[in-house]
């Protein structure tokens, strides 16, 4: 059970695998097989899962079903349903589709930006700009973020300057978003400079200051998750079984485990909310929907400690 | 090449792969391949190597020519030769032997002592006590080290008291040894308890806290590492490939990987005096003399980012 189950968690767990990484695997998982999915990630306590990207289904054929996908995620009490949207008309048709909150795109990189969205970094800013008008004029109760991709380097470009990233984001915030993450989408991200890039987001754009989206490309993600945590990141996004990755940035395959990260934080004595035992049930509804697609995490072949239990808190 | 080849490194990489590695899988690796892998870990810039343990042949018969090697290691300028030794007379043979450093594993964990030495803790202290002796009238210069095992938890017993690891590290300060480090033996740590045990440590023992030997077992390898470093600790066991475990500790397996602990410290600008790309190379050598043994790693595997350059620092 989670640590404090009448209060809120210390931190919000926000599950992507359904679009991050249902995206970046070949194989289309059926629509029935993703809504049992998402339900039993929900039964595990997953209180924000982005169950779907809004993008043309000749681009991507995994998405097609967004919208019934939505639908069915709405049924689950008390799950905020996120949706990722590239541009106004991805926007468009989650506002439609009732999703509670879209998630925006922006790359720092230049060069990814063009390859991603086939936009400029400021023609990206500008569309950000028209979906919080479209958000205001239609459905002003549903949350904008934006996650700034490659905010920690880039596999076209190699380094992206910090200061773009903080000017990228302060334009975001500035467009009238209510969060904006940091996303280490190729998985370049170090410790030091997640510390250091968060607390310069902090004094750039104060509590706008949003999640934390690491990859585990080289193996440092639950150490970048840490980092983030110790500057005061308190939303983190994890892809059940690592699914994931960015289908425009070659080799950057591999989201944060979310059962490792669950482990992780629980065993520091950080409630997530989250049940280990029931998560890790639910790769069975992944992997019936998956077959054969390959499953990271070490937690679940590594089993719990013995003697370990959530709630009890060690820190 | 390393990031300040002219100075000490920030830290010290301690591998452990000839050794943990080794005496944990089934196949025996040939003394030439061993030689020739231990040389192309030193030829990687790493000058600290746990290249045997002194044990019963028919115990551990994959440390069988442990003299031999150690006779090989010693020829390599500027390494520190070291061996693990469970008992006086592994030490004898250790010292006939000529090794520059001792180190004794020592549980916190009553079962666990039984189970891997046939020992009580206290009986082990004992031990390390006449080793220390021992050393004192053969070899005054050899370094005594000792490990504490299962400091963080136990497969057989479950919780492992903070106080038992505190007490059991106090004994073997005063039994004489340079330094104790704390062991996650069974891949059971968290961060906070990293941070938490290696402060309560340093009160105790001050200078002469030791290394952080910490296993991936539940993905949390690099996490616990990046929080020992936060706390202070600059030496760090890791293992090529992520070979390694504890034979007496069911399902602990796998040591941090060498190439992706240097890659995240090299990546925060934390000098470790190892070059990647040698260190990388080294894994040929090992993949000969043990082929078909699976090989752990997600830098090896994914690559060095773009524009990254080792001694460009980043903190």
């Amino acid at each position: 059970m989670p640590s404090t189950p009448t209060s809120a968690p210390d931190v919000l767990i926000s599950e992507v695998g359904p679009r991050d990484g249902l995206q970046s695997v070949k194989a289309t998982m059926p629509t029935a097989h993703k809504c049992q999915w998402i339900t039993a990630l929900h039964a595990a306590g997953l209180r924000e899962i982005e169950v779907a990207s809004f993008v043309p289904a000749q681009l991507l054929p995994q998405m097609a079903d967004a919208a019934e996908v939505v639908r069915h995620a709405l049924t689950l009490p008390g799950l905020t349903v996120m949706a990722l949207v590239p541009n106004l008309r991805g926007a468009q048709a989650a506002l439609a589709a009732g999703v509670h909150k879209l998630t925006i795109p922006v790359s720092a990189s230049a060069a990814h930006s063009l390859a991603n969205v086939r936009k400029t970094r400021e023609a990206m800013v500008e569309e950000v700009r028209n979906i919080v008008a479209l958000r205001d004029a239609q459905a002003p109760h549903t949350q904008v973020e934006a996650g700034i991709s490659t905010a920690f380097g880039c596999t076209l470009q190699g380094l992206v300057p910090e200061e773009d990233v903080l000017w990228l984001a302060a334009q975001c915030a500035r467009a009238g978003v209510g969060e904006v993450g940091l996303s280490d989408t190729t998985g370049y991200a170090n410790p030091s400079q997640v510390r250091r890039l968060f607390r310069r987001l902090r004094a750039e754009i104060g509590n706008k200051t949003g999640a934390a989206h690491m990859h585990n490309t080289r193996g440092l993600g639950l150490a970048n998750c840490l980092a983030a945590f110790d500057e005061g990141v308190r939303t983190f996004d994890a892809s059940q079984g690592g699914l994931g990755g960015c289908p425009y940035a070659p080799g950057a395959s591999g989201n944060v485990v979310t059962e490792d990260l669950v482990f992780m934080l629980e065993a520091m004595g950080v409630s997530t909310g989250v049940d280990i035992a029931k998560l890790i049930a639910a790769r069975e509804a992944l992997k019936a929907g998956l077959p054969g697609e390959p499953l990271y995490g070490m937690t679940p072949d590594a089993g719990l400690p013995k003697g370990f239990s959530q709630g009890a808190r060690h820190a």
